[in-house]
C-alpha cells in the first residue's frame, strides 16, 4: 500500500497519513492515535455527507465507536459564529466528555469551524482532521489555525489547536470540481516557489489535472512536508510562518476586491503570487524571469496571472496605506524560485516601486 | 501604600498587583505590563460599571490608552454565547489588533466572558483581569480558566488563557451585597480547610465581614497565593488543580437541586465543604470534628450548612449513581483542617458511606 506518514512536531505531536482510501480505515487509525476516545463527534458538510459519510462511519463503527453526525450547509458562510454555537450545542447535547473527539470531514470550512468548536469545548477536546479538498490537505488541515468568520472579516476568532491525527485520502480528490481542483493548485505551486525549486520544476513538468493526480500523493507529501517543518518552528504565527503568505497579502486584496465572489482563493493567490515576483524583480531583491516562470506553470492550469487591482488597492494590499501603522513593512519576496526572501522595506520606498510597476 | 505583589508563573508569567485604589492606577500597572497596547477593550457589566467605570477609564486615558467600553447586562445570564459573539462583533468592528488589549472590569462573569473572547479574538488578544467581587478576586480572575455557559450546563465552552495582569482593589468590596460577599467568603475558607490551618484559625477569630474587611488585603493575598502554587503547577487542569474543588462536587449538586435560584455558588460549597467533611469522617479519612470545625467558622458569617439533598441526588453529585462511568471515583477529602486528601475509592464503598450518612 502507499502509505506515507509525516509526523508533525507541534502541539504534542501528530501524525499525517497520506493513503488511498484511507477513509476505510479511519477506524484504526484512530483508535490508535485516541485509545481513550469512545464516542466521535463528526462534522461534515451537505456536499461532503453523501460522498464520503457512510464509509467513514461505517469504518468508524467497525471499531465499535460511537458515532454523532452532524451536517453543515456546505459553503463558506456556514463558517459563522451562528453554526459555532450549534456545534457547541450539539455536542454537549450529546454528553460530550474530555475523552471523547471531533472528527472533521470536508474541506476547509469544515475543519476550520469544527477544529475551532473541538477546541474550546469543554476548553478542548481532541480533533481528528479528514480533509477532502486539495486545498484543505496541503494547507488548512495542518498547521493547527482554526477560525470562523464575523461580519467584520475573515477568520477573525478562532484558536490555535493542533489535531491529534489527519489523515488525507487522495481518492477523494476525484469528486473535486475542476475550478476547486486548481484552487488548491495555487498553494501547491506556493511551495515550490518559496521552498523547493525541484517540487517546481516537477509540477511544471505536469501541466494537466490527469498528470498532476497521477502523482498526487506524492505532491501531497511534499507540500505537507513544508508545511509541518514551517509550523512545527513557529506553532503560534508569531516568525517563519509568514513565508506561508507568499502572494496572499495580495491575493486577499484581489479577494477582497471581488468581494469573495468573483475569485477564489487559489485564483487571487496565482495572481498575487505573480504580483509579489514582479514587485520582487522590481525591487531587485528576485532573480528575473521568475514572474514568467510562475506565469508558465499557472497558465496550462488555468489559474490567472494578472487579476486588476487600482493603485489604492494595491497601497492598502502591501500596508503602506496611510491607515497602516508604522513606517515600514514587511513584504514576502523570493530571492529566486525555490527560495523565499521576507524585506522589511521603508514605506515610500515600496510605494514608489508599486507606483513605478502601475505606470509601466 | 499596602501594596502586595504576586508573580504566577504560568502561561507567560503574570503579576497580581493588590493595591487599595489600584483602579486608580491601572493606567501605569497596565502600561508597564503591555508596553506596546495602543487601543484597550473595557468590558464591564451594568451593574459594575456606574460604580468602577469612569475611574478606570480616567485613569487608562491619562496614560493615552485609546479606550473602548461594552457594557453587558449584570447576571449569569450574560456569560452566554450571545453576548460572546456582541463581543467578538464589537472588537472586531473596532480594528482590534493583535497588540491591543482586553481589560476585564467585574466578577466573574465579565472576566470568564471577555477572558473567552480575548483569547479567540484573532486567535488571542492579552486580557488584564480587575475583579471587582471577593469571589472573582479569590478564585475566577486567577488561574486562566474562561468559559460561557450553553443550554446544556455552565462553563461547557471555553480555553485556558492566562492574564497577562490582575489588578485587585480591595475597595471595590464596599459596595458588594452582604450575601455576595459572603458567597465569596465560602471560597475563602475552603483555602484554609485544604492548605492552610493558620489560615482557617486566623478567619475563625473574624465572625464579622466589618473584621474581615480589616484584614481583607491579607485575606486576598493568601487566598491568590495557594491558588497561584497550586495553578502554576497544574495549569491544564489535569491533576493538582482537583484539590481546589474541595465541597464543590457537591455544591454543585445543591445548585443543581435549586436550578442555581434558591443557592448562591458560596452558599452551595458551604454546605458541600461540610457534606464532604463529614464524608471523611464517616470514612475515617478525616480527623473527626473537622465538620464541626467547619461549621462553626461558616455559621457566624450566615452561611449554610446543611443543604437537603436525597440520596439519588447525592449519588449523582458524588458520581457514583449508574450513569458515571468506571467502578472507582475521586472524592476530594480532608485529612484534617489545612490538609487536602484527594482519594480514589470503589464506588461500593463509597455508596454504602453515604447510605449510612443519609440513614443516620
Amino acid at each position: 500500500m502507499d502509505t506515507k506518514i509525516l509526523h508533525v512536531d507541534a502541539g504534542a505531536g501528530y501524525d499525517i497519513v497520506i493513503e488511498p482510501d484511507v477513509l476505510d480505515a479511519a477506524g484504526e487509525r484512530i483508535k490508535e492515535a485516541l485509545p481513550k476516545a469512545k464516542r466521535l463527534f463528526l462534522v461534515t458538510d451537505s456536499n461532503v455527507s453523501p460522498l464520503y459519510g457512510p464509509r467513514l462511519v461505517a469504518s468508524l463503527e467497525k471499531l465499535s465507536f460511537e458515532v454523532h453526525t452532524h451536517v453543515i450547509p456546505a459553503g463558506e458562510t456556514s463558517k459563522s459564529a451562528a453554526e459555532l454555537v450549534r456545534l457547541w450545542e450539539w455536542m454537549t447535547a450529546h454528553g460530550i466528555t474530555r475523552t471523547d473527539a471531533v472528527v472533521a470531514l470536508g474541506g476547509g470550512v469544515v475543519g476550520d469551524l469544527a477544529g475551532f468548536a473541538a477546541s474550546t469545548v469543554l476548553r478542548g477536546v481532541d480533533t481528528v482532521q479528514v480533509p477532502t479538498t486539495l486545498l484543505s490537505q496541503v494547507d488548512s488541515s495542518v498547521g493547527g489555525k482554526t477560525a470562523i468568520d464575523l461580519p467584520a472579516g475573515k477568520n477573525l476568532a478562532g484558536a490555535f489547536c493542533q489535531p491529534k491525527l489527519v489523515l488525507m485520502d487522495p481518492n477523494t480528490l476525484s469528486t473535486l470540481p475542476d475550478a476547486e481542483f486548481m484552487s488548491g493548485m495555487a498553494e501547491v505551486i506556493k511551495y515550490g516557489c518559496i521552498w523547493d525549486r525541484d517540487f517546481f520544476d516537477f509540477l511544471a513538468a505536469r501541466p494537466t489535472r490527469a498528470a498532476l493526480m497521477a502523482d498526487i500523493a506524492h505532491i501531497l507529501r511534499v507540500c505537507c512536508d513544508i508545511k509541518r517543518l514551517v509550523v512545527s518552528q513557529d506553532e503560534r504565527d508569531t516568525g517563519l510562518r509568514m513565508i506561508l503568505n507568499f502572494g496572499h497579502t495580495l491575493g486577499h486584496a484581489y479577494e477582497l476586491a471581488g468581494k469573495y465572489e468573483t475569485w477564489t482563493h487559489g485564483q487571487a493567490v496565482a495572481a498575487g503570487m505573480v504580483t509579489a515576483a514582479r514587485l520582487g524583480e522590481t525591487l531587485a531583491v528576485t532573480e528575473a524571469g521568475a514572474a514568467e516562470r510562475i506565469m508558465a506553470v499557472l497558465t496550462p492550469l488555468g489559474l490567472p496571472t494578472h487579476i486588476p487591482c487600482d493603485f489604492a488597492c494595491m497601497e492598502k494590499a502591501v500596508g503602506v496605506d496611510k491607515k497602516s501603522a508604522g513606517d515600514s513593512v514587511t513584504l514576502i519576496l523570493l530571492e529566486k524560485i525555490g527560495v523565499v526572501r521576507p524585506l522589511t522595506l521603508p514605506k515610500a520606498e515600496v510605494l514608489d516601486t508599486l507606483r513605478r510597476m502601475t505606470e509601466a
